[in-house]
C-alpha cells in the first residue's frame, strides 16, 4: 500500500509491502498550502509517479482540513484504532483512482474548550507497539505541541501548546527578534538551559520573555544565543504546565517527531528529573497500515 | 516649563505655570521612531511652535533611549525622585537651546534578571501625590506592562510583562489572527470574562492560546469577540504572575495608563477580588515638574 502523510508544509510518502514494512520512501515541501486550486489529485500523482499502481492509498494530517482535500470530521477521544478507523473517508478522482483520508481526532479540556489534532493520532497508533499496557504519556513537539495520555490502547485525551508558533512569531515579528542574529538559529546549549531555569522562575512567561529582551539589552546573552535561551523558556513553560508530574509511577514521556527538536524536549525533561524515550518518526507509516488493516469491511462501497 | 513625555509612537507636550498646574497641552504622533535622521531638535521644535521661550524644557520615555536622541543611563532601583533628578542628562543644541532627559530605571529580578523602563518612572514620580505612605502596588498596563513595588517614597522595584506586545503580534501574525475579523478591535465583556476565567484553569499559557484556536474554529467565540478573549488569557495570565496577592493588608492596585486599557486591567483584577484605583495619565506632566524642582542646584552646568 501507499501510505501519506500529508501536512501543512511537507509531503511525505512511503511504499508498504504487505506485512507493513517499509520499502521505499519520498518526501516533498508540497505541503497543503503549497497545492493552487485544489489541485490536490494532481499534486499526488505527480509525487507518486511511477509508484503508482493498483495499491491503495492512505492519507493523514492537514489534508482532511478544511484547507485539505476533504475535510474529514473529528473522531471523539477516547479513541482506538477501530474507532478512527471507522471514520475514514473515500475520497475517489479521474480514472477511478481512489484514496482513505484518516479523520483527526478532538477533545474536551475539562468539558470546556475543545482541542484538536490532525495527524498525530496516526502516528501514536503506529507506535502502539513502543507503549506499555495501561497507561503512558507522549509528547509530540512542534508549531503545536501536543501532550497525549495514552491508555488501556486508546488515546485518552490530550493538550496542545503553541510553542513553536509563539516562538515564531516572536522571533520574527517582535522586538525580540531584532535582538537577534538575522539567519538560521543554532542551537545554544548554555542558552537554552538558562532558558528553562528561568521558566522555573517566579513572573510567569509574559515577564520571561521581557527578560530576554532585557538581558539581550544588557549584552547578558548574544544575538546568535538569544534563540536558544527564547526557546528554552518557551518549551520550559510548556513542560511545566503539561508535563505529568515527575513520580517513579509515571513512566518516561514518549517523544515522536523532527529529531532535532525531539532533542530539545528530552533535553528539557530531563532538567526537570523526567525520563524520555524517543520513538522513531516514521511511525506514522506503521500507523496508517494499521487504521488499513482495520477499516471496516465492505467499506470501499462507502 | 515644558514637559515633554517622548515615547516610541507618540509625543505629548504640557505648559507648566510655576505651581506645575497644567495651562496648556499638545499631542502629536510624533513618536521617535517616526523621527528621520536624528532631526529630534527640528521635531522639538516644530511640535512647540509659537510655545518656544526660556521656559525650562524637560523630557521622558524613549527619548532617553538608545533609538532616542540621547541614551541617558538608568538609575537603579530602589530610588527616589531625587536619585532620578540627580542623573538627568542636559542637552544643548543650535540658538542655544537646552532641555533635560530623564534616565530610565533598571532593577534586577531576584537579583538575576534586569528589567527596565523609561517614561513610566516620571509617571509614578507625579502620582505620589496619590499614593499611601508605605507601601503601595501600581501597574501601567501597555505594550510592555510594568508591576512596581512603591516603598516609603521610593520605587522598591518592578516587573515587565510583554502582554500587549505578544498580543499585537499573535493578533496580526499567528493563525489565531486568521479567525478574527479585520480592522479595529471592539471590546466585548463576555468574551473578555471568558478569557479571564480560562486563565485561571490549568494547562498554561501556551496551551490557552491553542484553546482560542478552537474555540473560534468550532465557531464557539466569533471572529468579531476573539480579540476579546484572547485578550483575557493574556491579561488575565499576567495578573495572575504579577498582581500582589489580595489581602486585606495588600491595598488597592494604582493603574496608570490609556482610559480603555485601565478600565480591561481594572475588571481584571475585580474578577479575581482586587481592588483598583486609577490615577490620571497626565501624572506624568506632574513627575516632570517635580523632577525640575529637584535637579541639583549648579547642575544646569553639567
Amino acid at each position: 500500500m501507499i501510505a501519506v502523510d500529508w501536512g501543512t508544509s511537507s509531503l511525505r510518502i512511503y511504499r508498504l509491502d504487505e506485512t507493513g514494512a517499509i520499502r521505499a520512501r519520498r518526501e516533498a515541501p508540497s505541503g497543503i498550502m503549497s497545492v493552487a486550486d485544489g489541485a490536490f489529485a494532481e499534486t499526488l500523482e505527480a509525487e507518486l509517479g511511477d509508484w503508482i499502481d493498483d495499491a491503495p492509498i492512505v492519507m493523514s494530517g492537514m489534508i482532511g482540513s478544511r484547507q485539505g482535500w476533504r475535510e474529514v470530521p473529528y473522531a471523539e477521544c477516547p479513541a482506538d484504532v477501530s474507532d478512527i478507523a471507522r471514520l475514514m473517508v473515500r475520497i475517489a478522482w479521474g480514472k477511478g483512482r481512489c484514496a482513505w483520508i484518516v479523520p483527526g481526532l478532538s477533545c474536551r479540556d475539562g468539558a470546556s474548550v475543545p482541542d484538536v489534532m490532525r495527524g498525530e493520532e496516526t502516528q501514536i497508533i503506529g507506535a502502539v507497539a513502543e507503549l506499555p499496557e495501561g497507561e503512558a504519556m507522549l509528547c509530540l513537539p512542534g508549531t503545536h505541541s501536543k501532550w497525549v495520555r495514552w491508555r488501556d490502547g486508546r488515546i485518552a485525551g490530550f493538550a496542545t501548546a503553541m510553542t513553536g508558533e509563539v516562538f515564531a512569531v516572536l522571533r520574527r515579528h517582535s522586538i525580540l527578534g531584532r535582538l537577534m542574529a538575522e539567519g538560521n538559529d543554532a542551537h545554544d546549549a548554555e542558552a537554552f538551559a538558562a532558558g528553562l531555569r528561568r521558566a522555573g522562575e517566579q513572573g510567569g512567561l509574559l515577564h520571561h520573555l521581557f527578560g530576554a529582551r532585557t538581558r539581550g539589552l544588557f549584552g547578558e546573552i548574544g544575538e546568535t544565543t538569544l534563540p536558544s535561551y527564547l526557546s528554552g523558556i518557551l518549551i520550559g513553560h510548556e513542560i511545566a504546565a503539561l508535563a505529568p508530574p515527575s513520580d517513579r509511577r509515571s513512566g518516561p514521556v514518549h517523544l515522536i517527531g523532527a529529531a532535532a527538536l525531539v532533542g530539545l524536549y528530552r533535553e528539557a525533561l530531563a532538567s526537570c528529573g523526567r525520563d524520555s524515550r524517543i520513538i522513531d518518526s516514521d511511525c506514522v507509516a506503521r500507523g496508517l497500515f494499521l487504521l488499513a488493516v482495520h477499516l471496516p469491511s465492505g467499506s470501499d462501497d462507502a
